[in-house]
């Protein structure tokens, strides 16, 4: 399933006149318009490997057709995605669903596809065929040394890989916690976990980064050893400065003030990056944006500010990733839709009128900063992320694309219609 | 692995003395002893068969030994529950995981255990290899005829199976609703599950009752078509008088007071039941009794005056069973302990002194009714459970009972180290 | 301080080339537009009288300058806005802080602004001065029966003080509740509020309804009496036609699908009405939109598909209302951009396409009901609301006219500078 | 209002040879039972000056009577309540609103009734009359230089105070925060905050500690500046080894794992201390143990655990005191229940058999460290309380002896019947 170019002109030449009705519109009321088109071509969001298969709950799975069976057609299918939209040029691995054994001829399919590979995942939460012990309470927490090791040494070893395929970080989410009182010692999970994670920072090479994902409950439904920002930045200043805390929107409790949290981290030099998606109740994975996409801009509101403020590269200097889990959507018609959302959000705070919010801000005059929020917000830059695309050699209207396309019903051909993702 | 009556003698002496001593002493303060006592022994909490294997989490499962493989073997497990507590005489099936092909055959060996058959429950949440329309969408609520179809034809078949094995209500719980703002239309979905419900209501023999539990939300993450108790009420009061509400413990937003829609529900005679299990944060599953034991208390405080009020028999006129899931725990240790804690907040409920109880409340003095309720919850009722069970020929200790005699060792030998439930 | 119509057009011709070239725009796009700018015009919002005032927390108050300081500077207010916006075209007073002592006087000058008479509130949750009996422990809920028969008292002089100014709704919120589990005889507390609602909704004039506002918690922390709307739901279903259930959007607990709520009591002919604010934690009583626009916009979706269901009339057949409390902000500011989250979200509503989203609801795409709705919500309809407001009169931009005008220096000039509503 | 000695003994003697039963039997089954008592006997829980008053919510306050009008008579009420339970030994005094004119008298005052003065408070979060800068938008956070001087300058000043009395740690709260998006720049206040308690700990005498609270919200909400745990070690590890963070039970967003955060804080050596009250919702300031005495109970386990490992002294080493606010109690009967509640907690902690459980953590014997922890809960330790109690002068029954001596009634006559509390 390959998508042509000229596929893509013949359907933009389509919508072309439309398009630039709605860009011209908008263009003539925006300052600074080409550094910012600039940054939106400049602006890509990995993909991670898992996001490519439906998803499931505790409760089922109910799977899609065409879903990609091994790495290469995970690749392929962010190729895909990145053809149509330009803004997915890269995939995030999950070992040991995605081990992958020719790293040069994957590294050869992906920069066909011009696919960068962005933080490796290392997974210590589920048990596989084989192993010698068991995570089933816990892993770099573990009160025995010998799981410990294990799970370290399998971190070591997602090390090696992503060095072969040019990864430049570890990205560590850990299940470990509890699920009754007094089960655990919060203190003794804390030390086994800092001891683990000394070992793991010591095997980076030297330009990489430890990426430690913090998540308030589940699978443990009592504690989480790395339960907050909090813990997380514990663990990140006391190993250096290669680790850094991993913001994922749905690992909070309810009500939490994520944009916040991400300004603070930003502060001290220890946001690592983003995981996106939308939830209303916990960690539900769904679409970014589908829920609630003010709070979305909020937080592209603060990540702007604070990175201008300490002069980072939008583009590079942040890690930013999807990690939704698709039950009812098609796994890459979903992933469009996020992708899509995030742009939104980031273009609407780059139209933000920063020295006015500041003028506001300094005055306390919290009219005016809605004013001035809501403004950016409220505009419709969809033809703007549009245009970015366009240049970029992207479609204007993906969603649509993909559907006229028949990419999922090629994709069934190919691959039949009963297959499961590796590691779903 | 049977347990032997002079097993149980022989453990129960030597731990006679000191619960002599105990029992005694709580004993000399207590109004009404023996109709306490009889009350706790005629008290019986359904186990439900899922629960007799270990559950899991999206992220993976981590299955324990010698699980029971079959509906015979679920059986088994919840009779040695009962002779150890005397409390656990009854089983909730599951169908289709619990299909019994043999109703006799498993009539017989349920009397054998002195086990009862309590309501059944269907299953429209998952897909069945060879069915042949998806849940996927959701199943009584489903904009397809057909798919509603299926469904309704699914729990008529399931009340089948109940009626041969003596059960008399159908539990209905529902996973269908949305994941996404849009995906569906709210009064279609409640007016294709009414219309699907009272097809089902016109199939339950004269002596049934459906119960219809509602959830917030999991595993949907926007909307559930019976998302809340006010909801489930509607429907109850829209089919008719056998049908009526079921509760469950996990199902509610966070800080929600169970308590008093338990008292309302009471009130309007549409209390069905109770799922009981133990959260922190959502349907966790947890032990009953292990995160928050006062509000189980306070639930029970309601139930007795509410039953009481209206002259009902605590024993029988509602359902009471056990849904947990257990992720870390031995699930035989877990559910002694659930039904352990189920029965000292029963007994609790009993100590409060209802007279003074209603003048502080006449009073508004919230002081005096705080030192009631607490006197009650604050007494060491153990030992009248331990009493209670005595009587019934129980042991005194069942978890301690249990390890001493290495029950899980000889279940593993029997079974096999590596089993998984049915259903899990 | 009167805003002189010359002023408008002055300020609106200012503005009038850069209004037209965005109004244009979007028109192109839309399908019938007149009927669209009909509607906006035809909705108003009602403006509790205690909004115009600073609000506080049980931790201090900040008072503004120049509040209006009786019944007669709050209409003023009132009409200050609605010359503004031409959409807040009537005020709901509250008893006892707003007693219009000189009916004719009162509806003179409230027809001079152009302003009617919405909903009338009693208060039964505070104790005024000469009071017989106290609220402590509440009102229509309370074990005394004077204390009710006070409450009821009270609530029927409400309404002939709203019969006097031509209103036609008596709206009622409870503070009724517990602080302490044990406190509350929670059935002996429905069964009282039953009876003294009965005596209320006796004294109704034929053509008045009785609007039942519920609140999961606040001030009472325990219970509340009214607490959610399947509460609500159950007194007014008992009451009869003329009682129906008002939701305010910060009265439920963490997480709740509102718009679910809104869509099943349209479903049942009982839904009174709303109380617009935001939230992010409890009852914060934000601004409309400030928080989660999104979650407004869905909530409107569902209004305007279920009233459209029952051919109800947008602007007439429910009950729309600011409930918020503005403890940073100007207040007339503050309803100022209430008012216009409001417009925006209905507007947004107005634009989603009907039938493509039921034929996605009848296929279960949920891909394409996200995109139908986002398409809407991200449309940026500023412009219609501003069309629709020039057409009847209003300013194109309030706040800013309203800043221009220095119309709060004008208020402190009349009024002084320490003021305090009455009722703050 | 005197409480006699013989009061004391005769009351006493009346329920002596009930609790002697009671007490024989509990203390036969513990080991180490003088040290348990000792240890009973030290522990001393400070009572906030401002808890002797009725409290209220921003919707009213309905004022009990008796209620002291001024320093002197706090100290009475707390001198009152120490002579009932021994447990009640210091008070923490909170400036405006109990300003020590003459320290000395105070001292001389508090002396007679065996009273200590623990931290005290600033308030930074109301104006007071003739100050010269508003603290609406906030204090050591604020953008305005002259706001943040006026408000270290306040802090400073309640050092002096406390360093009159004998206290040794300022105790800080801040209601700084926003309530709208975009109305503060979170970086700025957060070193604004910085830079303020800089300066106020420069002014610290040598033994002193500067505790700082964080809450999540209330009573601005949209952001708090020092909002969770994480925000305030941040602070006190900038500030330096007289800074740790105070833990308030209600300050959290909803299901925080609270016991967590402070076995970190004490491994981290920064928690100052306890504010103690209990809560369904959000900071609801209720009676502590009222709603969950489980988790109180499981504070204290983390607590006693991480206080014995790091060889601290429970009854000096960290700062106990109750913050609740008592809307519908008499306050000294709430206070009363309160302290009952933490003892009660406390010695069930003691109880914990910590060798048993440290073996059940280290093999992930979930279900043994259940029955441990919830052994030493459900064992009904009243009788140690009251013994301990009886050791050290007070009465077996506090509640019980408060109400026969009309203690309430003898201070309406002294005071009045309308009496509202200074700073209430």
């Amino acid at each position: 399933m390959n998508i042509e170019k000229f596929q893509i002109a013949e359907f933009n030449q389509s919508l072309q006149q439309s398009h630039e009705r709605n860009f011209h519109h908008i263009a003539e009321n925006i300052n600074g318009l080409p550094e910012i088109l600039q940054k939106l071509q400049d602006f890509q969001v990995a993909i991670p490997s898992w996001a490519l298969g439906t998803g499931g709950t505790r409760f089922g799975r109910f799977s899609g057709g065409g879903e990609p069976r091994n790495i290469e057609e995970k690749i392929t299918d962010v190729g895909l995605l990145h053809a149509l939209n330009r803004s997915s040029g890269s995939i995030s691995l999950h070992i040991p669903w995605d081990i992958p054994e020719n790293a040069a001829a994957i590294k050869a399919l992906a920069a066909q596809h011009d696919i960068r590979f962005d933080a490796v995942n290392s997974n210590t939460f589920q048990d596989q065929p084989g192993q010698a012990h068991s995570y089933k309470f816990g892993s770099l927490h573990h009160t025995d040394k010998a799981v410990r090791k294990q799970a370290i040494e399998h971190n070591i070893e997602v090390i090696r890989y992503g060095v072969e395929l040019g990864s430049n970080a570890l990205s560590l989410w850990l299940a470990d916690g509890s699920c009754f009182p007094g089960q655990l010692n919060f203190r003794g999970a804390f030390k086994h976990t800092l001891d683990s994670l000394q070992e793991i920072y010591a095997a980076l090479p030297s330009d990489w980064k430890l990426w430690i994902e913090y998540k308030a409950y589940e699978p443990n439904f009592y504690s989480t050893t790395i339960g907050d920002w909090g813990q997380s930045l514990l663990f990140a200043n006391k190993l250096g400065p290669k680790a850094q805390t991993l913001v994922d929107l749905g690992h909070h409790l309810p009500n939490a003030n994520i944009e916040q949290i991400v300004s603070l981290l930003l502060m001290e030099g220890k946001l690592a990056g983003f995981h996106f998606n939308d939830s209303k109740y916990g960690d539900d994975d769904l679409t970014v944006g589908s829920i609630n996409p003010y709070q979305l801009f909020l937080i592209f509101n603060e990540l702007i500010e604070g990175m201008d403020a300490r002069s980072m590269n939008h583009a590079t200097d942040l890690g930013w990733m999807i990690d939704a889990s698709h039950n009812v959507k098609d796994p890459l018609e979903d992933l469009l839709q996020s992708v899509e959302a995030i742009m939104i959000a980031y273009a609407q705070a780059l139209l933000v009128d920063t020295k006015a919010l500041q003028a506001a801000q300094q005055d306390n005059d919290a009219v005016a900063a809605q004013e001035i929020l809501q403004h950016a917000y409220r505009t419709d830059v969809r033809p703007l992320i549009a245009q970015a695309r366009l240049l970029s050699g992207g479609v204007l209207e993906p969603v649509y694309f993909y559907r006229k396309l028949k990419v999922r019903e090629g994709l069934i051909k190919e691959r039949g219609l009963k297959t499961v993702a590796t590691g779903l």
